[in-house]
Order: structure tokens, then sequence, then C-alpha cells
């Protein structure tokens, strides 16, 4: 059978089924789809592939799920650090944005992106952004994969005026991007503190109707939490069950502040956390308590936060810093395994975007999201367990190829659809403009 | 006049003075030492060099200090993972120990630990583990910085009996190592739980005589300082109090559980933590209160621990997870900002081991030490703060090119004194024999 694409590889993780690692064997593509993962000395028996890719070094795991993003912060990456949330966010990052934030800002800012999470095995990004049709094109350019959010805040920024036109403007988009194969949209209001009850009303009516998820900042930090006891005597997490908001089809990110009550309820819920390691560390906003969410049945994703706050977008890093922070949080050396870290930030995340029939793993008939880490690097060697290095010590820098759907998008370091130079003299125009006081 | 080197880059930080960046200078370099620091175009004025390097995307450090290894454990990286300390070191890491350690293993890998931190851009370690002798040698011959461990225990080990016997050793190295320019040594006790009164005050008496640094593991878990208490009454750091070993020459590792009132004390004391922030989360040891210890005046230097509970040997990622990690464990999204993470991965370092006056920072006088770090790549741009990117961005791939005093050990990436395919071989051969049960 003639097939497009055959990669052989010297390990395979293919996250479904949990904690098998195949060696020696290939995983076979066509129509940007995984028809078969089988031995490769039986792969090239069973199949005649237009292309042939040799990667007897590397290892294949699924397309990395970065599921918390402000993609175009990357331009900001840096500009303040070492502050808290709300003095980073008030006085410094809101400030930036109001002055640069733009079509030509979202765009240049969201390629710079795209470039740094492709070429550290990012396949999959789920946004939140001023602009989001522009987020969504440049997707659709780079034919990366990605949710693209709604946003909804009370107040008017750049891209709307109050509530009912964000919402307004989140529909139209979506319409607009329904036939886009590699694009899903959330609503994606930005957080309890910035959006009242009849837009989230209104948003979960539409959400409801149109079968689209829900993506909010929750439970950030301890701050915020007190703030909405005192407004309205309950917690944001209380107020957003009460509101019917807490469902299979929504994503909490942060969720720092928890008890086990809260905990247990959000499990019963069905809803998704998406951890943040990186950037709640960085903001002193609190830890997550993973291993008991984990333990409690709750789906926990991963995702980098915007690069302002952490300051990459290197999911590796994110999925290293996760397995070993939840570790120290629980005081539990078992807590997150390497295989358990991995599956957060691919499969786990998929989940969260209701995209686990499509991407997340390695399994015959999703698509060929896949990633391929050369793991002959001395600083991954010995190599006991491929998993456990992957987890512990790979470097972005060993992310030799991506695909998306079939489409080669990393060739051996290269991006194969972004003009590095140019994207360089872009972000150097924005750098010398917004580090100009 | 005449110089061996000059270095012109596009960023100088000097960690000395504290948060200073230069831009557009140059370090000159003759006979191994910095002999000045000046503006790049005046550098070429007043100075003829034998060689010149132009680095203008690259920021220059001083060499991270890698203030606690276990060089050749790397050879075991990956080998447990998601255990507790106990289960992990008595199960797993010990009988592989009993098993393999030789003066070859330790040979091989200290090679391989060698090759790892010069291309991550560490310039010396604080090592502790058997056959110390064979680790001098491997850092002689490699050319670099060393501080080596005089290991003792109470029990027989491969290397000795019984602990006289580790003192008389460790001394008879010390006395053959005195003369070696790169290297230093310390008196290493494994651990208050491994080492009893006796001879502790004996080799107290010699480091006393010998000048010598004590580097030791001291509170890593809560379960040995409760072990500790119901066998003697007191907390370890209050037995080592007593015995008169806290001082400005003690090296106290991990200290993961402190209250204010030990913090006072060894602050008093004038000892000196190192702090291994991923090893610490990767066995649930506990959290040292890093944020604190610094604010009370106790220098606090950085190590990376054994590769077997990391699983690396990045001293860059090492001081991100310590900036990220103390802000998260404070509450305090200011502690440990980016300037203060490399000062403990440089100057801090170096002042634990006496060796301040020689290294740690980019001091005219001082040994030229220096890493030189590649910003241009997109991962690191825009680039509005350099110290910010190489704190919270940079990958270790990005270190281009490593001098210990003024030798060039990495150049564009490659290890000029290490041939990397003969020690994979070497790598791969100690892989197939331990990793067949």
């Amino acid at each position: 059978m003639q097939v497009d694409l055959i990669i052989q590889a010297g390990w395979i993780i293919p996250v479904e089924p949990a904690s098998v690692i195949y060696e020696n064997h290939s995983l076979v593509i066509d129509k940007g789809r995984i028809i078969d993962l089988l031995d490769s000395k039986q792969a090239l028996q069973q199949y005649q592939p237009h292309s042939l890719q040799v990667l007897d070094k590397h290892a294949l795991i699924p397309g990395l799920v970065n599921c918390h993003s402000h993609a175009a912060m990357t331009l900001l990456s840096g500009l303040a650090d070492d502050l808290p949330l709300m003095d980073w966010l008030q006085n410094h990052i809101w400030p930036a944005e109001q002055k640069w934030v733009s079509e030509a800002f979202v765009r240049d800012g969201t390629d710079l992106a795209i470039a740094e999470m492709l070429r550290g095995g990012t396949t999959c990004f789920n946004d939140m952004y001023f602009f989001p049709e522009v987020t969504a094109q440049q997707a659709v350019l780079h034919g990366i994969r990605a949710n693209i959010g709604l946003i909804v805040f009370d107040f008017p920024t750049i891209w709307a005026e109050h509530a009912d036109a964000y919402i307004a403007k989140g529909l139209a988009l979506h319409d607009e991007l329904r036939h886009q194969p590699l694009l899903s949209t959330s609503f994606a209001p930005h957080a309890p503190y910035t959006v009242s009850d009849e837009p989230l009303r209104k948003l979960l009516t539409f959400a409801d109707e149109l079968n689209l998820t829900i993506h909010m900042h929750v439970h950030e930090t301890r701050q915020e939490v007190e703030n909405q006891i005192k407004q309205t005597g309950v917690t944001p997490l209380q107020r957003l069950n009460e509101l019917g908001l807490l469902s299979p089809g929504f994503m909490g990110v942060h969720m720092t502040q928890l008890d086990s009550e809260e905990i247990a309820a959000y499990a019963a819920s069905g809803a998704h956390i998406v951890h943040c390691p990186e950037s709640n560390l960085k903001l002193a906003s609190g830890f997550c308590p993973v291993a008991a969410c984990l333990e409690a049945g709750i789906n926990v994703a991963l995702g980098t936060d915007g690069s302002a706050s952490n300051n990459d977008l290197d999911m590796l890093a994110e999925m290293r810093t996760a397995a070993l922070l939840a570790k120290g949080v629980s005081g539990n050396a078992g807590a997150v395994p390497a295989a358990q870290a991995l599956q957060m930030a691919t499969l786990n995340g998929a989940r969260a975007l209701g995209l686990d029939d499509e991407i997340g793993s390695l399994s015959i008939g999703k698509a060929a999201d896949v990633v391929a880490i050369d793991l002959s690097e001395i600083e991954t060697q010995p190599l006991f367990n491929p998993l456990s290095q992957i987890v512990y010590a790979v470097s972005r820098q060993q992310v030799q190829h991506v695909w998306v759907a079939g489409r080669h998008l990393l060739d051996k370091r290269r991006l194969t659809g972004i003009d590095l130079a140019e994207l360089q003299a872009k972000v150097q125009s924005w750098q010398s403009r917004i580090g100009t006081p």
C-alpha cells in the first residue's frame, strides 16, 4: 500500500496506552493521519512510503499541547520581571499593552510565538488575547493547530467596547473559523474579577448552543479569592458553579487556591484544570495542588501562560517543572511520574480542548501531530529510559522534527514555513520601539 | 600592550558590581587572568591581542560554579526515578553503586559529567564521590576547575574501610593535589546520619590546621532530622554546632528543614548553604527557605546534586529553578530577582568554596573563567534585558564558548579537549552493562 510518510524511530512513546515505549517501530502516515504503528521491518514490507524518515536516535512523542497561552505577549518577554501579579499587570503589562497592542503587534507577536513553539515541539496552543482573528489567521498561515479564545471583558479595550460587543465579535469569529481544519474556538472570559455575571450567563448560553468550551483564569491568587469573597460573599469557584459554568466544557487556568472540598466539587463537575507551574512560581501566585487534583480524577493539562510571566513558551521545560513541583508540593516523590507528566503535556491538553479524538496521542486514526527528539546528545546519555530523559533532561534544542497533521513544519530544526531572518527584523523593530522609554 | 586574548561582547554581566550590565565592552585576558574590562573601542586602542573573539550577539557571564555534585553519577542518570530519597538511595542507587563503582566508572562518569558541565557553562564543580583522586585526575586532564571532596563515611565502601582510613586517604590526596592550580579540596563527610562524632572531630582538627573547607549534606529531609532527634535528642544542625563544625568554612548542602531560629543561628555561624532545588523537588525532600536565608545574610550557592536525582548537570536550569522556586516558596515575586540568581550560581559558589578572590565574577585580577551565551536565537528575542533572558529563558545549548583560566575549552559548542565520539562509546558500554538486569 502506498502512503505519504513513514517515520522510523528508535523509540515511539504513544502516550496511549500509558507508559508504553515501542523500540524500533514506525509511524505510518497518510493524508495527515496516523494509519499504522508497527515494527519498522514490517512497516517497510507492508507500506511503500512516498517519503521515509529514518530517525534511529530519536524518540517520537505526540505534539505538545500548550493549553494556556497569550501568544502575542512574546513581544513583551522580559520587559518586567520579579514583580507580583497585580503590580506586574497594573503597572507594567497593562500599560504596555494599552500603548502597543494592535493588529500588527498581535500578528508579529503570534508569529514569534509560533516559531518558538514549533521549535520546542508544541503543535497546538490554546490562546487568549486581543485580536483573536489575527492569531487565527497566523496559525492558519503557518499550519499550526490552535484553539482560539473568544476573549471577553466587562470593560473596553482596543478590541471591543463592552461585554456584548466582545461576545458578538467572538461569535462572528467562531462562525468565520468553523471550517478551518486546524482551528477550534473557546469562549475566553478573562477572569472572575474582570467579567460580571450577565456576560458569563450569555456566553454560557451561546457556548451550550454551539458546543464551545470555555477557557478562563480562575483562582490564580489568594487576593483574587479574598476580594471576591469580600464583594459577593462567595469564592470565584462558587460563583462560577452557581452560574453553571463548571462542566466538562470548562477549563480553569491556574487554580492555585484550592482546598480539598473545592477539589472534590471541581472533580465532580468534570471541568479541567490548566496548570501553569512556571508562571505561578514567577508571579508567586501559589501552588496548584496537582497531585491531589489528579488523585481526585481531575484532568490536569499544562500551559506556559504568556511569555511575559515565564519567560518562554517551552512546553518541555513546563512539563519538567510540573513533574518536579508536584513532588515537592505533595511531599511525594512518586507524584506525577514521567509518563504522567508527558500525558499532561499532550493527551490531557487534548481532552481539555475536547480534541482527544483528534490529537494528544500517537494512535491510529488520529492526526499526525508528531515530534521527534534526538536523544543521542551527550546531555541525554546514558539512556536507560527515554521517557525519563525526555521529562527530566531533554532541552528543546533536541527537538529535531515537527509534523502537524502530517505537514513537516520543523525539519532538522529548520522551520519550513517561517523566514527567521525576516521575523527577527520585525521583532527587533518592536523591541526598539517598546524598549525606548 | 600585547595580551593573549580580547573577548569583545555585546554585553558583559560581571556579577560584581551587582546588577551592572556593560554594553559593547571587552574583556582583556592575559596569562589566564582578566586584566581589564573596558569599552570595546578603547580595548583595541590600548591592547594588541594575540587572539580576538568578536561576540557581538553574546553576553559574557562568569563561569558557573556547580557547588554540589557527584559527577560520576551521570552514568546512573535516569536509572531510577520518581522515588523518595531513602527508597531511591537504599533500594536503587546504593545497590547500583555497590555493583558498579570502580576507578574506571569514576573516570568515565566524571568525563561525561565534565563534558556536560562545560557544554552548559559550568567551569567549576564541587564534588563528593568515591575515588576522588580519579575525579581530580580527570579535572586536571580536561582543564576544568574543581573542588575535590575528601569523602568520609563511618562504614566501609569500595574506597575505604573505616572513618580513619577515609581521613588518611583524604589527607594524602590533599597533599598530592596541593600544587594543582585549578584544584582545591574540602573534607566531605557524607551526612550527619552516616558519619559519627569521632571522625567529625578529627576531620575538623585537620580542616582547621590545613585551612580546608567542609562539605556535607545537612537537613536534607524531615526524616533525617527526626531520626537524629530520636537518637540523640538534638537536630543534626545542633549536633554539628556542638561539634564546632558550623563556621565560614562549612557548606551545608540541601538544608530543606529550617525554622527561623535555625536560620538565625546558621547565619550567625557564617556557614554557607548549597541549595539544590531540582534534586530537592525530584526527591520531594522539602523546600529550602532561600529567600529567608538570604534575608538573614546567609551566603546561598547552587548545586545540581548528582545527575541521578536531577537528571542533568545544567546549572542554567538550576539557576532558573532556584529563582522561580524561591518566589513560590516565599510568596514574594520579588524574591531572588535575576541578578541575585546569577550571583548565587557564580559568586556565591566561589565564596562558599573560599575561592572568591580567584573566581565568581568578571573582575580585574580574577582568573578568566568566562562563558559566552548567544542571545540572538529567536527563543531569547526580544531582548529588553539580557540578565532577565539568561535567567528566565536561555537554554544551555545557547552557551557557545567557555574559557577556564583563559583556556578555550568550548569553542562554538565544540569541546576542544574531549573526543565526544570516544566518550559516547564508553558511556554506551556502561549503559549496556548497568542496564542489563
